[in-house]
This record gives C-alpha cells, structure tokens and sequence, in this order.
C-alpha cells in the first residue's frame, strides 16, 4: 500500500463510536438520541461526548424539543457531515482495495 | 447500516496510525523501524508506542541486530496479526458495502 492511502482518512470520523454514529445518520432524515443509544449500545456520557466532537466539526446538528411532556434530542447530519462521510467511505474502500490481498 | 457492522472492527488495528503499520508490515516480510518511520511520517516516540501495542496484542514482532556497527530493529508480522489484519480487512469492506450509496 502506499501510505497517503490511509493518511486520507478523517480521525473524527474514524474513531470507532463515531463512524457508527455517522453511518446511522447517514442512513436517515433523523434519529433520536435515545434510539442511537440504543442502537451503538453506548452509555449516555459516550454519546453525547461524541456527539459534541461531531457538532464542533459541523458534521451533526442537535435539536431539542418537547412531545408528549418529554424532551426529545433529535440528531442530523448537515451537508458538511454527510460529504465528509463519502469522503470517508471512499477512503475506507481506497485502503481495502490496495490491502485485500495480504 | 446494522451496527453490529462497525462492532466487529479490531480497536487495535482500527488506530490509523496502527492501521498504516499493518499495512505496511502485510505487503513485506519485514520492514526496519527505520523505514516505517519515514513511510509513515511518524516520531520514533509514536512509532515505539503503536509497535508496543502491536507486540502485547501479538501482532506484531520486532527482532535487533548489529549491522555495519548500528543496530537495526525490523519488524515482521505475525500469523496471528495477518489473520487479524485479515479480518478487520474484511469488516472494513463490510461497512464500505453497507455505506456506499449514501
């Protein structure tokens, strides 16, 4: 492999929790913040401690609002976030194509 | 996406710098210290501390000798490490699969 192949990837995108979080997003108009904890399995600190990393890059955008007495979280992604992940998932696909046959 | 998808990739492959080290160390039989630094643009501190983290998972062993007088530390992959680079290889491609038109 030549090396820029992985330095192409985007580090806050590729830590673990986050790429799932991405990919969930990317997969829906919205999802609440109790449905994508549920679905990572993540504790409600790992989730929000991720989720403000990926609003610091304007990847996500957080909504709040109240129905049926309760408040809800709804999480997004914005234009920034959803190009950023093709551009990951392009990388990611760059790296297995040069790697597949090891 | 399913997030079981992105559940199965090794944490400790999954660091890009480690990532780019498997690499390396999958399309040679051995590679110095030396030459990894430079490949990967790396500080000998980070490169000493991901090979450490390589060698306590079993993936990775490094072996000195004196050469010319300078002492030489190559790395080679093990076939514990092929087969997990193997597979982490292969649930990158799952993920790409499941991410690709997005």
């Amino acid at each position: 492999m030549t090396p820029d192949v992985f330095q192409d990837l985007d580090r806050t995108i590729h830590e673990k929790g986050r790429m799932g979080i991405m990919a969930m997003l990317a997969a829906s108009p919205e999802i609440s913040f109790t449905d994508l904890r549920t679905a990572l399995a993540m504790t409600d600190g790992n989730l929000t401690t991720h989720l403000r990393t990926l609003q610091e890059a304007g990847y996500v955008t957080l909504e709040k609002s109240v129905r049926n007495r309760r408040s809800l979280t709804s999480c997004q992604l914005t234009p920034v976030g959803r190009n950023a992940f093709r551009e990951y998932v392009a990388a990611l696909e760059r790296f297995v194509a040069s790697n597949r046959n090891i």
